[in-house]
This record gives structure tokens, sequence and C-alpha cells, in this order.
């Protein structure tokens, strides 16, 4: 008999069906008991009423992997309208006693003792719901680029010079020479828009800050896209809110579940984000809490939240543009705003308060290149294989940037973004 | 005006249009003189008859970038059956004179200047066809696999421990710790069946491998899929099955026009892959070739290239399955052959007598990883997270592994897998 998924039970009522997955718990009532069988994909409850049967299964441990096979019967009262009676159980694989009890509604333990089990802790409903959001959030990315005709690029990891920008780069071992991991794939990107006009990459990136916030990782998961032709950065802009629109489409068509199961509340994406200018963003601060922070390179984190709720109250969106940051900061590519060259035509979008995407128009002529390096004291060489393409022609550009762990640790509201990362690299972290 | 792609022209015959991309050619004649403009997807050929504007673009180098504004007209001798009158033509950006004639119908270049000029040679209409290909191909990769519940996971590239084969790995220094590049994203991916039983990833994979073969590259992108409740590697092979023509329907679907302009004969996926094990094939090289290979622990280059002449005349199928690999030269999560256990319960499949895919059922029972640990020498301490997954029970399973580059070697038969690699990273190539 083919197995089936437990959330396909509802079509297979009055069947006899073939299900498997992990023993998820095991209730023993005084007459009859409850076997909760949970697969790849959602739970099933099994009654067990047999005493020798309910003995055999009371000597296994949770986690064991069982097969199933029994009748399909409607009881509004089980989990997803059905339950599954006279079953047939093969035990798979034992299981040791787990270390936490994975059937209780949010896992009892410390984040650092979750991360150390991840193979254990992953496999709680809650924390496996996570990553079916980041699974759906790529999908809809993916298809939201390839619908206008985005080409998808493997750009490498090891890379020969660590000059685009002042982050730390990992060092490594190169069959004796020195190389480095790269941070992103920017300078790919853009070269590859030479090629195709329209790129989209999703890769890790590798950032050796010594950083030990809630918000960092020393690698993750980046969504990137490069396209040429644009206007300015408004271009890129729109095509940020076309495809932040397909990623929540994307969570409603293909992880409603686990959008219920969170209780996530999915963003309303505008059609129009609103924007404000960096210089504009200070006034409003000063205007509204009385500190002054004109003068100021970047936004502190605690005005990001403020201009979060500002746009919320103002606009009723939880999405804000901050356009315009000041060149200073911003790394050699960028373009300058024409009007007011201390400012430049990028910008970061704003979730519910925190930086999720920063993207801009990138400068694309070879001589700005040559005197964007100069002016910071950067060496034009290592980067002659980047530079070629802006030598041998390239129309206006720019792109954006996203770190996919942050955009689920924003959605669900998680405190720390070690909580959407399968696997989390930090300054103390590196197994599992 | 809305610009379009040059490849939708033909919809706009009878219309005034804008097009953008980089001067591919100025063919100068007597009377008339035609220019061929190139954007992200095609050709288009734009006819000048104004002596000033012929004046304007001869000065011009190729791949200065573009804007045409001018008549759709239908011409039956033009590429694409469309050209494009009375232009009005603005310079973006201009260009220096490039070092190759992207124009001609192949690159006339040593495949190391083609690589060094990557930012230039990529636009060339044949080298980015190849990268179409890829990006076609993981599409279908990824479609095939989402239409059969396979989750999306990404896995960390950073790994503590070096264990996983004797390949060697690149070192990094982590916060001045060693971390090494993973290999392989084998030993996450079989965690993630305890999670979701069903995962796949595209990512970067690194080896330190000191080869310097037309074959080897030391990062590709590696295809990676694992699945639970298998009956055993058969159920792998018919997951690849479906897999590889997933995506030969992908190239047909997305890729149409990279396909013909290549040449390329699209293999056709046969429902059922013949097989042949392992001792059988060397007994069959033995019979057909007179060399006797029996005893040998894996298959030489030339023998995997007569293997697959012979699946060919004797199977009619561009894909083999050799299964049955000896224990020996399999990593330690290998399953043993119940009956036979110097063999394996894996498989390669070769395409076209190339190796594509490697997979096989792994072990599943804590007891065995104990056991197959120690027989190879292999402490388990470093391996106690991925340990974890089999001591709180884990299903029989298996997957498999495609190297996205080799792919589309073998379909268009490049000599060199550097050829299909947009930035190829080996001994002695690290830039661009």
């Amino acid at each position: 008999m083919e197995r089936i998924w437990t959330t396909d039970l509802s079509s297979h009522v009055g069947e006899r069906v073939r299900l498997a997955g992990w023993l998820h718990r095991l209730r023993q009532l005084s007459g009859i008991s409850f076997l909760i069988l949970r697969d790849g994909k959602g739970l099933a409850q099994i009654v067990v009423d047999d005493p020798a049967l309910v003995e055999q299964l009371a000597a296994l441990h949770n986690e064991a992997v069982l097969v199933v096979e029994g009748h399909a019967v409607a009881e509004p009262q089980a989990p997803g309208g059905v339950e599954i009676h006279q079953p047939a159980i093969e035990v798979l694989s034992p299981a040791s006693a787990p270390p936490f009890d994975l059937f209780r509604p949010t896992l009892k333990a410390q984040l650092p003792m979750v991360l150390d089990h991840a193979a254990l802790t992953l496999r709680h409903p809650r924390r496996r719901a996570l990553f079916r959001l980041a699974s759906a959030s790529m999908a809809g990315f993916r298809r939201t680029l390839r619908a206008m005709d985005f080409v998808e690029i493997q750009t490498p990891k090891i890379v020969a010079s660590a000059t685009e920008s002042g982050a730390n780069v990992f060092t490594i071992d190169y069959f004796g020479a020195p190389a480095y991991l790269a941070q992103s794939p920017q300078l790919y990107k853009q070269i590859m828009v030479g090629v195709f006009e329209r790129v989209f990459e999703v890769g890790p990136v590798f950032r050796a800050e010594p950083h030990d916030t809630p918000r960092h990782l020393n690698e993750y998961a980046s969504l990137d896209v490069e396209l040429g032709f644009i206007r300015d950065h408004t271009t890129v802009m729109d095509m940020v809110t076309r495809v932040v629109g397909g990623m929540v489409a994307a969570l409603y068509a293909d992880a409603a579940d686990a959008v219920a199961l969170l209780g996530v509340a999915l963003p309303e994406v505008p059609a129009r984000i609103p924007a404000v200018h960096f210089a504009e963003a200070q006034e409003l601060i000063l205007k509204e809490t009385g500190e002054d922070v004109r003068g100021e390179q970047d936004l502190a984190p605690a005005h990001e939240r403020w201009l979060g709720e500002w746009a919320h109250n103002v606009h009723g969106s939880e999405f804000v543009f901050v356009v315009g940051y000041p060149m200073a900061k911003r790394p050699f590519y960028t373009h300058p705003e024409p009007e007011r060259p201390e400012f430049s035509n990028s910008f970061d979008l704003l979730f519910r308060g925190l930086e999720l995407v920063t993207g801009g128009q990138r400068l694309h002529r070879y001589e700005d290149y040559l005197a964007a390096l100069q002016a910071r004291g950067l060496a034009p060489e290592p980067l002659a294989g980047y530079l070629e393409a802006f030598k041998y022609g390239m129309p206006p550009h720019g792109g954006f940037a996203m770190g996919l762990e942050r955009w689920v640790a924003q959605l669900v509201g998680a405190a720390n973004i070690r909580e959407t990362t399968l696997f989390p690299r930090d300054l103390h972290r590196l197994t599992p």
C-alpha cells in the first residue's frame, strides 16, 4: 500500500491507509490510548485499544520511527478531523529518550540548548514551520523574478580580494596562498548585468564581524538582485516592492499551514511603499522626538524602530524606504544623488522598524569607478576583472540584497535571528 | 515609451518601439548600414541610412550602450524576421575597444583568455546561452522537487570538522580558530530528513583537491537531494530519474532559444534508466574489451566512457546507473548491500559516459554509525550534532548530488568544465 501524508488523511476517510513518521506522543488513558504520529508535514491521531499493542508502544521512546496501517475514520475531536482505528504498527527505527518534549506547544529550553540539539529540536512543529516560511519565501522570490525575465546565477564564494567594503572578511588558505570568503555577490552580479541585464542569486554570504548581537550572523543566506537600464534607484525600489509582494504571496500560497501554526500576521505590501529621505528622516526625528541626529551618517537601530512606527502610524505601512543615505557610509560603487552629491541614490527598506533590504543605483561609468576608488585610497588593480565590465559599456543599473533569516525573524517577531537559522554561525558557534 | 526586448519585436511589427542594449556590431555598406543591437535576451537589426548617424555610430566602439527608437518593420531577411527603420539613437555609455569580437559566431580566444576577460566574454551569445541552460536546469530541479513536497534548505558552508571523507578541505581562520569549508551539505541534509523527510539544497561546495583536470573545479554548485522512508537505493534512483527528466523538460520550456543557438541535442530520459551492478560492469568490461578490472575498487574514466557507449548501444540510453560500488571506496554513512556487504547500496549515474550523479542509501541506525566510524578509525565526538539525528530515530533514507557545471558541460559537450562555470576556481585561478 502506498504511504500517504498525515495532511492528506481527510481525503481518505473510510479507507485503509498507510502512514509513516515519528512517535510524537503516546497518551495512555485508562481504557484507550492515543498515539500521535508526526510525519514530515503534520500530525495524525491513532487510537490504540489493544492492550498488547499499547504495552509495545509504551516500551518505545518518543521519536521512534513507525509505519502505521489502519482505517481512517472521521472524528471531529481529532486533529485534522480524522483518526486512525485498528492500527497495525511496525517499528522501523528505535530512539533513545529525547532530552526535550517535542509534543509540547513550545520547546521548553533556552536558545543555546535548542541550537546545540538542532538535529532534534528542529523537529518541533513550531521550529520547522519557521523553515517552511523560509523555503516558501525563497520560492516566491525566484518565481517573481523569473516571471520578470531575471536569470538565476551562481557566483564564487572564494574570492581573491577583500575590497568591497570595510567589513571584515574570513581568510582561507587557498593552496598555500591567502583568499577570502565573499561578503556578497555584489561585484559578480554587477558584471552579470552586462550579460543578462537582470540577474539574481540565492546563496551564502560571510561576514567576519566580531558582533555578538541578536541581529547578526557570520554566515547567512542572501537574496541578491541586480538589474540594468534603470532610471535611478527608484526603479530598484519598485522592483523591491514587487519582489517582497511576491514573497508574501508565496507564503499564503505555499506555507499557509506554517503561517497559521505560528500565528503570523503577514504584512500587507502597499503598491507604493512610503519613502522618506535620510535628511528628512533626521528632521522628523528632531521634530517629533526632540533628538537631534542631524549630521550623523547613519540611523541608529532605535531610530529605525521609531521610523517604522512613524510609517505605520502616518502611512499605515509596515514597510518604509529610507532613501539617500550619506555617500560617506556607502560602498565605493554607490551612485551619488545628482543634485546633492553628499547623499546617495541608495536606500534601505525597513520592515517593522528593522533594516531588511539594502540597495541602490550603482556607478556605471568606468571613469567614475576610477575616481571613486582613488577618492577612497583603493587600488584599481585587484578589481581589474570587475572594472572591465564598465570599461566595455554598462547601462545605468542597480540592485538590492535581503537577508533571508532576518526576513523570517521579522515576520514571526523572533527576538534573535539565530532562531530562524537552521545551523547558525556566530562568534561562539560552529556546531552542529 | 516602454522599452521592449529584442525577442519581443515580432509582436510589435508596424509600431514605433524602444529598444536598449549593446552595440553588437555595425556593418557599414556603401549606401546603407546595419546596426546590430544586443540586449539581455537577443539581437535586433537596425537599418541606418542617415550618413550623419552612421558617422556618429562609426565613432563608437562595440559594446557602447544604446537606446534605440524606431519603426519595427517585417523583413524576412533580418534576424528574427523584423528590423528597425528610421532609428533615433541615444548613447547611454561609451565603451573602450574590446579585445575580442563578440559578434563572430564563436569567440576566437583560448580558454584562459576567455576566463580572464569573463566580464566581456560572457556577453558572447554562445557563452551566455550556456548559463541560460544552467539557470533553466536549476529551475527544473526545484520545480520537480517542490511538486513532490521537498522543502528547500540552506545549510552552513563554514563547518567545524572535516570528517565527511578523505577529500581535502579548505581551512578558514574563524576568529583565530581553524574551521573548514563544507565539501557537501551531506550531514546537514541527512539531519533535515528527520525534520521534513524530503529536502533539497542548491549551493556551493568546496574541494581542496589539487587536481588540474578538465573535469574538476575547487568550487562548484551542487544540487543536493535527500529523502526518507525509502525502500533502498532504488527509491533514490527513481527520484534521480524524475529529477533529471524535470531538468530536461525545463530546458525545453525555459531555454529553447539557448538550446537551439548552441545546437544541443537534449537527451531523452527513459522512464527506467538501465542499471548495471558494479561487479557485473567489471565482468562486461572483461568479456567485451578483454581488460580485467575485477578487484578494482572504482571505475576508471575510460571504463565509464565504455559503459556509456555500451548503454547507448544495448539499451538505447544516454544514461546508465552503475550500482553497488565497493564499500571500501564509499564514505562512512554508506549503507551496505544486505546480501553482499562488501558492496554498497550506492550508485553513480553516468550521462554520456561521465559520472553525473552520486547517491545511495545511507545508514540510519545509531549503532551502525558508531560501528562504521570505529571501523574507519574515526572518532564520533566531532560528529555529535549529526549523530544525534540517528540517536533519536531516523527512517531508512538516501539521496544524491549532482554538479550543475558538469551537467551543462555534458549537455553541450564542453571539453572543459571551466567553460560552463561563470567564474571558475581552480589551482591557478582565483580571479575574476
